[in-house]
């Protein structure tokens, strides 16, 4: 298996003003193609920390990716380090020149001598062309090792990777491939979850690893198979989802980029069932998510944010006595609030919550943290209880979790 | 002044599919303390990558920043690789031990065994406790040098960087102070605003750099400040963002962690008013803001999220004829829907928005992105149009972002 280093250069990622996300997007590229990282690294623009970076990331991979420093803009030094750590001369690349000058015709300027620039290339470079900007990605090859340097801006270094590096460096990597599955879970804490699959972990084979991914109210569970036959990984690494899936059947959601608000939009929509909310401490937060799907319009009608109990009465139809009596966090109010909404919007289906997010608002009988969610369905109404005991706007973003996942099991027929 | 290397551990940051964003954080924070940053490295779940990336670190810096691998799960080694590289066994920390105890009956819970695992420590650290998990933090003297250890979940190194850690180290440095501050801009685009501001710009004295931070709907404008007297270089910086506000006062609303939402609720709280919101686009995404400000409740008394056409005229009393002449996105409907809120929930004010977030669902007319926001107040009633060409999310975020605006500057008494 080859493996690859990835440094990224540049003086606003080294203060954390910007993120590294190339270094991110590089990396799940490159594992897709078979090729395994050992290690991301971040410098300054700073020619000695440049040089020393690089002399080490040789001395541990095959394949170095570097990316920025590469503008036209003094504090842009990537090329002279790379010139002093293979003590080479910067000549000018013709055939750059002649696609810079290309390019910015195409977008109606003039060449500038900062733009010439932009063509010179340490000695023993092979620059490729970038179809995006002026500044040219360079490949180096040392002996079996490459070093390839690219522009730092993403769309450009995106472009220049999927273009013309990955399926050059897929040529010079054969052999291992890397797969992954990731599984995602919702219903049970971590160490309650580890527990209840821990068999099934310690029987994985040793080429299938095991990551615990946790996110407020879902855990995602990552697998990845390593191999050198791929069909086989690929057959090892389906066998074993089975096995899971077997064993947590209800706890499982969906796999790698789903979330509950898609999943639901398919089966509310492959049911042709409409849906509304009536929201308390989520305070239109389950909504929200519902609506960030695409086409969501077609099986949601909206939502009754009732903030004030005032609102729970006129527009719920809660009953002020109920309301009295139980308080807003109970069972009982929770259930009318979902009749309510399903009666006025004249939907198949309610979701209704009321809870306290906090800071403030907990008493020793319900403290904060304490959430009713109520399901209505035209076979029947339930509600259930939960407890989250976590930051203000981590208990409404579990909550809402909590209230998507009732309804995918209700929808299910499943016990919530 | 003293120099720091952060290292981030973790499979899912070395494969891609986690962005590395704590570095970036802590590499601010430091930065603000005065503590320059040598490199960021990322290294997977792996003991000899982490024994390895540890020992080049303690070769360049004072104080190694580590973060990640200290879950209770098999994947999570980063104990293990500590006292592999200082030759140390593990110890049970008693306090460490009862700190669990204590957050977990809290929460409701019992320990477990692999709880009691979270209370091993390195013979030689120091354990600081973990307000919001289980994991404790890692403090390792090293003769003049310090490691510090963390969990990789966000908001649980974030408060402990916070409450501890940087108190600790801005100790042990010393010599000049960095000092930043944050102009909050929203209503007029980048190069809108950068022109608007430019002379400002250039004549800002070489200490303090500016640095432009977009975000949708929100342009941050960062000034950072470096000098030896702190009161000095305070004062400058005090009289830059004085001169900026005199430049736009109307873009200005607020500073370093401001939000909309917090602003509102202190203007809202402030003058005793009551709000409600009527959404078509945002499907609940402005009531969500507005509530993730706790005692939100004081001021806001809910949300009707009218997705479909049908509810708008039940539940807001838009008249169909109307509907149907000028469409769901137009100026009478969001009229119609604020001041329909408004007499429905019985509030003093209302935002409406109705538009197309998409992708679907534009015509040559109203194309996708076009979105109509009103305020209503008991002086009066205003809508605007807007036009947000951006993906479906971020379009669902501009949104709310500028009716939020239009709101606060309806209550300064200024145009919209």
């Amino acid at each position: 298996l080859k493996q690859a280093e990835i440094i990224a250069i540049g003086d606003e990622l080294i203060i954390g003003q910007v993120v590294n996300t190339n270094a991110s997007w590089i990396a799940w590229e490159l594992n897709a193609t078979g090729i395994g990282i050992v290690r991301m690294t971040c410098v300054g623009d700073d020619k000695k920390a440049i040089t020393s970076a690089l002399g080490e990331a040789f001395q541990r991979a095959d394949f170095v990716l570097m990316t920025g420093g590469l503008g036209p803009t003094k504090d842009d030094i990537t090329k002279a380090a790379l010139c002093e750590y293979f003590k080479q001369p910067m000549r000018l690349d013709a055939s750059i020149l002649e696609h810079i000058k290309v390019l910015l015709a195409g977008r109606g300027y003039a060449m500038s001598e900062k733009q010439v620039h932009q063509a010179m290339v340490p000695y023993n470079a092979v620059a490729l062309p970038n179809e995006l900007g002026t500044a040219p990605c360079l490949w180096f090859e040392v002996g079996e090792q490459i070093l390839v340097v690219m522009p730092g801006v993403p769309h450009e270094m995106k472009d220049i990777m999927t273009r013309t590096i990955l399926p050059r460096l897929q040529k010079r990597s054969r052999g291992s491939v890397i797969l992954h599955k990731t599984i995602l879970t919702t219903g049970v804490g971590e160490s309650h979850l580890s527990s209840m699959i821990e068999d099934w972990e310690l029987a994985l084979p040793p080429f299938i690893r095991l990551a615990y991914l946790p996110q407020p109210g879902i855990i995602r569970l990552r697998l990845t198979a390593q191999g050198t036959d791929e069909p086989v990984v690929q057959k090892a690494l389906k066998e074993q989802v089975s096995l899971l899936q077997q064993r947590i059947p209800d706890l499982i959601f969906g796999y790698d980029e789903d979330s509950l608000e898609v999943i639901l939009g398919k089966m509310l929509g492959g049911h042709h069932q409409t849906l509304a909310t009536a929201e308390s401490c989520t305070g239109g937060y389950i909504a929200h998510l519902i609506t960030t799907v695409p086409g969501s319009s077609a099986y949601f009608s909206g939502s009754v944010v009732a903030y004030a109990n005032e609102i729970k009465i006129r527009e719920l139809g809660v009953d002020p006595k109920i309301l009295l009596e139980h308080g807003a966090v109970s069972e009982q109010v929770v259930l009318q609030m979902a009749s309510g909404v399903r009666d006025r919007f004249k939907t198949d289906l309610a979701l209704a919550v009321s809870g306290i997010a906090g800071p403030d608002g907990g008493t020793p009988e319900k403290p904060v943290g304490t959430v009713w969610i109520a399901v209505t369905t035209p076979s029947g109404t339930q509600a259930k209880k939960f407890f989250f005991r976590d930051e203000r706007r981590r208990t409404i973003h579990r909550t809402a979790i909590a209230a998507m996942n009732m309804l995918r099991l209700t929808l299910l027929g499943k016990e919530i």
